[in-house]
């Protein structure tokens, strides 16, 4: 299948850095084609504005959807985001390899998504979770942590790996349609033993070869829920 | 009181530029001494790197917190980056104003964070939570939605907005001592009456007029939870 491995760690010769060189390698050691936007090697500006616009539609009032919807409609996203666009289309599969800071994304991966992710292109009104443009494609989020797994423990100091999460599994990628695998995280990392980061690299292998599939975690499904305020929404 | 008002979206006519506005125009109104970082307006850049530090320890390998630990110990941040951690060390009190982006932060507020919040300078092992360097600072969180408030009730389609700030409130402002007040949350701006919108700023002129008095919310304390792997916490 192709796959699309989105990586965000400024040092390559991290734990990130080693899980992203395994991604890549396994996978198309599998068979999978694999492309990849490495966003510190890329210089990826995480701050939308003008410059993601060919030809806006207003000068004077920037209105973020408005543009994005008008660029989506022209095709006139500026070069740099249209070819993240296309990778993102051509995939059925993602990875995402990042370090939890600050219980989230990084902020080079969350800019990724503010303006990759455009309103017209990746969503619609009509256009969300059951209904989303990626229906089929599939991601599996990698990610590591400073702190320990206990940490991370039902009524720990932190939260639950998955309450951290879910602006981005389920806010963002179950939004725009994408089933989400289970993730895959890789505790304390900087202070587990040379043994455990092998283990580590081991499990994040087996999980690799499962990407295409693992059975996803359950769907946020739209249909589940009442219909505010006469929003109308189109079932897929 | 020092009011520090950290201020992310990009288009000064918007509904947040206009709680912005109110924000540092009651504020200065009342007396308190207000400083501000317009980031879209200062070209904020969000992404760390070795640009943060003007005599990085090492050139060949990045690791950011050693590198952070450095600079906050020889006085080495660069200065934009120095410029602000000398805001944030003289506010009493800090207003964040932005909209929900992809259920977070925009890119370039968490980027202000990544950067801004540096191991050795913001926090350190024994300084988080309860013994955190910032205890006695206050921050309101004032933030904008699309959507309307219903979307984020209890087992509706998105999630309690108290747990979708978890990561900033707690996860960020708990984590480096600072206490936090209830959020004001302005949902479906774009979607709401003049007279809604009028209503919005009419609480926020309140909200902010209690910014030195307010009960916060119960704050996250470190000394509530078991010490795992031996970590040493010195509770404040």
């Amino acid at each position: 299948v192709n796959v699309l491995i989105v990586y965000a760690h400024p040092e390559p010769t991290s734990f990130n850095g080693a899980l992203y060189a395994l991604a890549r390698e396994h996978l198309e050691a599998r068979g999978h084609a694999v492309e990849t936007s490495d966003l510190y090697a890329m210089g990826f500006n995480p701050v939308p504005g003008y410059a993601d616009f060919d030809r806006p539609d207003d000068t004077a009032v920037f209105r973020i959807q408005v543009e994005q919807r008008k660029a989506a409609e022209d095709g006139s996203f500026a070069a740099a985001l249209a070819a993240e666009q296309a990778k993102l289309a051509r995939a059925d599969a993602l990875v995402f390899q990042f370090p939890l800071w600050w219980f989230g994304l990084p902020a080079i991966l969350k800019g990724w998504i503010d303006r990759v992710f455009a309103f017209g292109w990746a969503y619609s009104r009509n256009e969300r979770f059951d209904s989303g443009r990626f229906r089929g494609k599939r991601a599996l989020v990698s990610v590591t942590t400073g702190s320990p797994a206990v940490r991370f423990a039902e009524g720990s100091l932190f939260a639950p790996m998955e309450a951290l999460l879910y602006p981005f599994t389920v806010g963002t990628l179950n939004y725009v349609g994408i089933d989400v695998l289970p993730p895959f995280v890789a505790y304390g990392v900087g202070r587990v033993s040379d043994a455990e980061r092998r283990d580590y690299l081991t499990a994040f292998r087996s999980r690799l070869d499962g990407i295409a599939t693992e059975t996803p975690l359950p769907f946020h499904s739209l249909s589940r829920f009442p219909d505010p305020l006469g929003e109308t929404i189109v079932p897929g």
